[in-house]
């Protein structure tokens, strides 16, 4: 396929036809009834969500999500995935201030890994860079391709999230 | 970040500036030292690995690799993952001929998830798709957006791959 054959087709698929609200509605929990037969959770019942930013493409960031994240995120349509170090729903941004936006929640084929197209506020990493893989293979070794936006510490504090 | 400076800034990302040859060499055993020792594998010994068609951003998979699936991958150019319903190394397109080409390796903040830049060759998904993503919740259930290109068994006859 040539590749402004593809870039036409990932930006017709990139247009978002529904989800006009972000209140929790009978719809969304319909949806949300729709997507968690689809989905096989894992042995923890979590399932890996890769986050999207929708308008240019940029993988940001890979989190988990459990039952309640994937009901969360499709009601409020603020993106909520499951904190395996905290052991508790985490609400992205919620520290930081830097949240996410849902525009669209897909499945894959075998119903075992979500991809998010969301609208990202500021930066996705929690080292203050836009996206969280920012090393790569070079050079005959793994280099740093990209430099924090903001410090941790302007967005945390002492925390993180 | 407006919408045009984030592309700029994608594709000024993508560049690939090494990896220039697919066969193995020193300077690949280099790298996939350097890379495995930032890499956090999961109780199974597995990470897992995006797919992202490198000049388009379109998110083609995600699997999971294992060390030597990392180790083969960086040496021979040719994307390789670690199949857990098989237990075994799985060379992407092995059984279809839907190899992936891989153009850059990337590493996420914690070490613990893989965004490879790929060429992909025809379609990634096994039921013909382009991509796996191609159910999206969209008008109150999850609807599938996009057709097989090509059927599954002219992909592999019986098997899968």
């Amino acid at each position: 396929m040539a590749a402004d054959t593809a870039r036409a087709k990932i930006a017709s698929m990139n247009e978002i036809t529904t989800q006009s609200g972000n209140a929790p509605t009978a719809a969304a929990a319909t949806i949300a009834d729709a997507v968690l037969q689809a989905l096989c959770f894992d042995a923890n019942g979590l399932v890996p969500a890769i986050a999207q930013q929708h308008d240019t493409g940029e993988v940001l960031m890979m989190a988990w999500m459990n039952r309640d994240a994937v009901r969360e995120t499709l009601a409020t349509g603020r993106v909520c995935y499951f904190s395996r170090s905290r052991g508790r729903l985490w609400r992205k941004g919620e520290s930081s201030g830097q949240t996410q936006h849902l525009k669209e929640l897909r499945v894959d084929c075998d119903g075992d890994t979500l991809l998010l197209l969301v609208q990202q506020d500021g930066v996705a990493c929690h080292t203050g860079r836009r996206n969280c893989f920012f090393r790569a293979a070079r050079d005959g070794g793994l280099i740093e391709i990209a430099a924090p936006e903001v410090s941790p510490e302007a967005l945390y504090g002492h925390s993180h999230g």
